[in-house]
């Protein structure tokens, strides 16, 4: 499966940093100009799931000591060294200006390339 | 970027139905052998997000007509047919067997690749 970047991450965070920081700051998704039409009607989401590529992991381990919970297999653990690296993280839409989302509550780092965007949805995305 | 199946889904449902219906069913995750201990662990999680690849999804439009809310960009809206045609949906975890998950509420038709199972965790995974 050959996937592209639709747009990257511009971070204050140009080294990985502890998740829980990170995601307390704002950060700007840029799209791609040829997908911007792709954000039409996008604030009308308060809040967006965020796919991105962990460009910087190298290979993984099935089984490991996570930073969380002990020793875990990688589908148990929310590692980005995984067989296919991708992070997923709901952030909150602060400001859309043309094809940058300022959005809050990313943990991804400057020059993250981005995968897809999509509105979150509770009945999708919660798990009760 | 090149990505690869990490497994399949086995549903009841072999064509695409409305995603509220597919949900109130019982599916199994296979995970592929080379994968199976990546699983380890896997069940101290009651729910797991799922990354699937839409393997029949046929192209995209970035502006189009969406089955809830009309009119959208693709980014504003859930659909199948997207740049990189990934789901995301949030399960629960019946029960492991081996390398086979049995999960509640997965959308996704029978012999749908599998990209990658992550721990449901909500405060990556949350609006609020």
């Amino acid at each position: 499966m050959e996937f592209k970047s639709i747009g990257t991450i511009k971070s204050s965070f140009s080294e990985p940093a502890v998740p829980e920081e990170m995601r307390k700051e704002n950060s700007v998704i840029l799209v791609n100009e040829e997908f911007e039409d792709g954000l039409y009607k996008i604030e009308e989401s308060t809040h967006l799931q965020v796919l991105f590529y962990f460009d910087k992991s190298k290979g993984y381990e099935l089984i490991a000591e996570r930073r969380v919970g002990g020793l875990k297999g990688v589908f148990a653990s929310r590692t980005p060294g995984r067989p296919n690296p991708i992070g997923v993280t709901v952030v909150e839409l602060i400001e859309k200006r043309g094809r940058e989302l300022e959005v809050k509550g990313l943990d991804a780092i400057d020059n993250t390339p981005v995968i897809d965007i999509k509105p979150y949805v509770p009945v999708f995305d919660e798990s009760s």
